[in-house]
C-alpha cells in the first residue's frame, strides 16, 4: 500500500444491483427421511466473481426465516437491501473484490428452492405435506450439489453462517471433509435442547391449529396466517433479549388505541404484531413446519452422546462465535462445540462477544464481529 | 418440649376435605380503571382457625393460573390437592394449627369469583368484555373487604404470594400500610419488563385470533380453546428453565405417531401439548386476557421511575425470595424491590436460591424454601 492509499483507505462499497438465479438438478435426489424426489430447485445469488484457480468462493448459509438475498438490492425501489449487506460487498469484511460469494435459498424453503408450496409435476399442484421431511444435512448435500455442478467447484474458500445458518455449516465440515477450508458458525448449536425443541412445537401448534393450515392443503394467499404470525411473534422474542427488548421499548406506551381493550397498547406489543404479519406476506406455514423440524432433528451428539464422534471427521479450521445475551444458542452451546473440536486434536477457536441484543446479534453490524470474521476469512 | 416430643417429632399432616365459600359484596365497587359494579363475590377457602385476637390470619396470593383452592382436597375421588399443599397444614411450614389461612380467587378470575364469564344481572349473560378491566391494586381491594367485612379482620399476621401473588402481597404492604405484618414475595417483580409484556401478548393475540373468540363473545365450551391452548403452552415454557428442561426431557421422544409428521414425537412436545389441553378444561380465555393485563400494567417505579415513591408507604417487615433459573421474574428484579425497600429504610430482606426449575420454584416442595418462609412466618 503506497502512502496515498493509506492516507485515503478505500470506502467499502455495496454490492449493489444484483439478481437470483435457479439451479435446475435433474438427477434423483434422496433426502435423509428415504424419501426421493425426481430433481429439485435451489434459488441462489452471487456477487464478486470465481477465479480461475476456482478457490475463492464463500458460501452463505441462511437461518431459519433467511432466504438467498443477502447482500445488494434487486431494485433501485428496494427499500432494504439483503440481510447480511452489512458484511459482505466490496471492500467489506467479507471483501467482493477478492472472494467468489454464493448463498441459496435451503431445500426446504419458500423463496425460489424446492419446498411444500412446489408444484408436484405429477399431480399439478403443490406437494403439500408430500413433500419429503428436510434434514439439515439434506440442505447442506443440495447446496454441494449446487456448488459441484453449477460451479463445478471442488472447494470452498470459507462457509459461513449463523443460528441455522451454523448448523449446516458444521454439516458441511463432516459431510466434506476438507471441501470448506474454513468454518464460521455464530450463534449456534451442536443438538436442539429441549427448550428449544419446546419453542418450536408451540410454534407448530400455532400454525396448525389454524383452521385455514387445513391438514397442509391451502392455496397461496390463504394459508394459516394467523397461526404464521403468532408463531413468528414468540419465535421472535427468542431472537432479543430481555435486556434489549428493555433498553429498545421498556415501556413505552403507543398511541392509545380506543376500543379493543387488547390492542396493542406498548410499545414493544406493537413492533412483535407488525413483525407477525410482515413474516406472512414472506414465508409459508409449511416451510416453517418443515425447517423447525430440520432445526429440531439436528443433533451431533447423536447416539453416543459424544459430539466428537461426529466432529472427527472435520478437517476445516473452525471458528465459533457465541453471544453472551443469546439464549436460544446460549453461549455454553457454542463453545461446546469447539471444545469437542479441541478434544479430537481439531484447529477451532472459540469466540464470545458480550453483545446485548441476543440470538440476533449475529444480523447485526457489530464491529467487533465484522473484524473476527474478517480476519478469519482472509487468513 | 418434653423428651417424648422431642423424640417422635409431630409428622406434619394434611388439612384434609375442605369447601370453598363464596363473598358476597353487595356494595359498588368502583374500579381503577374509572368503571363500577354493583358488588362482586369472592370465591374462597381457609384452614385452620381464627383466633379469639384476630391477629393469626395469613392471606395466600395465587398466581396467573392458581386459585383459592391452595391446600386440602374437595372429596375423597381428588387426584391432585390444593396447589400449596406441600406448604400449608397441620405442622407444616404454614402451620394451620398456628395460623388461619384464607385464599381468594382474584377478582377477574374465573374459578368462583367474578370475572368476564360471570352473569351480568342487567343482561342475563356474561359480561365479556363489559367487564371493567382489572389491576392488580383492584384485586388487593376486593380482598380487603373480604378480609374487613367476612371476617372483621384488622390485621393479618402475613401475606404470602409468587409471581403475581407476590405483586398482589406488595400491592398490600402498600395499599394498606401495617394490615400485614409481614409480607413474602416469590419470584415477583415490581413491574412488568418488555419481554414479559411481549410474551403475554404472544398469548393475548393466539386467543385473540382464534375464530372462536369472536370479539370475547362466546358460550360457555365454546370459546377460543385453540387459541388459549397456544398462550398456555408458551407461557408454561417461561415457567420453567432451559436446564430443568433439559434434565427432565433431553431430547427423549416418545412412542411413534405415524402419520402426521409433525404430531408431537420428543417428549417435551407431549408434556406441553397436554398443558395446553388440560388448560382449556380449566380457566376462561377471557379471564386470561384481563388477569395479564393486569400484569402488563403492574408497575411500582410509576412514573418517576422510582420504586422508593411507592414502597415508601410500607410498614410490614418484608421478605422477598429470588430463583436463580427464575428468567420470567429473574433474581435481579426480585433484590430491586429488597433495594429499594432497604433505601427506604424499611425493614426487607432478599434471599435467593439455587433452584434449576425456573420460575416455577415458588410452587415446588423445596426444603430450602420452605424453612426460610416458616422461619419468617413464625418469627
Amino acid at each position: 500500500m503506497n502512502d496515498a492509499q493509506s492516507m485515503t483507505p478505500e470506502i467499502p462499497g455495496d454490492v449493489g444491483l444484483v439478481e437470483y438465479h435457479d439451479f435446475l438438478c435433474e438427477q434423483p435426489f434422496t433426502f435423509d427421511c428415504g424419501k426421493t424426489l425426481p430433481g429439485f430447485v435451489l434459488r441462489y445469488e452471487t456477487y464478486g466473481h470465481l477465479n480461475r484457480e476456482k478457490n475463492n468462493a464463500v458460501l452463505i448459509c441462511h437461518a431459519l426465516s433467511g432466504d438467498h438475498h443477502c447482500a445488494g438490492i434487486h431494485s433501485l425501489k428496494d427499500r432494504k437491501p439483503g440481510w447480511w449487506d452489512n458484511l459482505i460487498g466490496p471492500g467489506k469484511s467479507i471483501d467482493t473484490n477478492r472472494y467468489f460469494v454464493i448463498c441459496s435459498n435451503v431445500l426446504g424453503g419458500c423463496q425460489g428452492s424446492s419446498g411444500p408450496s412446489s408444484i408436484n409435476s405429477q399431480t399439478g399442484e403443490p406437494y403439500f405435506l408430500d413433500f419429503p421431511e428436510v434434514s439439515i444435512a439434506d440442505m447442506v448435500r443440495a447446496q454441494y450439489l449446487l456448488l459441484t455442478q453449477q460451479f463445478e467447484l471442488s472447494e470452498l474458500h470459507a462457509a459461513v453462517g449463523g443460528s441455522m445458518g451454523g448448523m449446516q455449516v458444521l454439516q458441511w465440515g463432516i459431510a466434506y471433509p476438507g471441501f470448506a477450508k474454513r468454518i464460521i458458525g455464530l450463534a449456534t448449536t451442536g443438538r436442539q435442547y429441549a427448550q428449544t425443541i419446546a419453542f418450536n412445537d408451540v410454534g407448530r401448534c400455532a400454525i396448525m391449529q389454524d383452521p385455514n393450515w387445513n391438514e397442509g392443503r391451502y392455496e397461496a394467499g390463504k394459508g394459516p396466517d394467523v397461526g404464521l404470525a403468532v408463531a413468528r411473534m414468540m419465535a421472535h422474542i427468542t431472537y432479543l433479549s430481555d435486556k434489549g427488548m428493555e433498553n429498545k421499548f421498556g415501556r413505552q406506551r403507543k398511541a392509545s388505541d380506543q376500543g379493543n381493550p387488547f390492542a396493542a397498547e406498548f410499545e414493544v406489543e406493537n413492533y412483535l404484531r407488525y413483525q407477525g404479519k410482515s413474516f406472512i406476506s414472506r414465508f409459508d406455514a409449511n416451510s416453517y413446519l418443515y425447517i423447525t423440524k430440520a432445526l429440531d432433528h439436528f443433533d451431533l451428539y447423536g447416539e453416543s452422546g459424544q459430539m466428537e464422534d461426529s466432529l472427527c471427521a472435520m478437517e476445516s479450521r473452525v471458528l465459533i462465535v457465541g453471544f453472551t445475551s443469546d439464549w436460544l444458542y446460549p453461549p455454553e452451546q457454542n463453545r461446546d462445540i469447539v471444545h469437542a473440536l479441541l478434544r479430537c486434536g481439531k484447529d477451532a477457536t472459540y469466540a464470545q462477544l458480550n453483545m446485548d441484543l441476543g440470538h440476533d446479534s449475529f444480523l447485526l453490524h457489530a464491529p467487533e464481529l465484522y473484524q473476527l470474521i474478517e480476519n478469519f476469512i482472509n487468513d
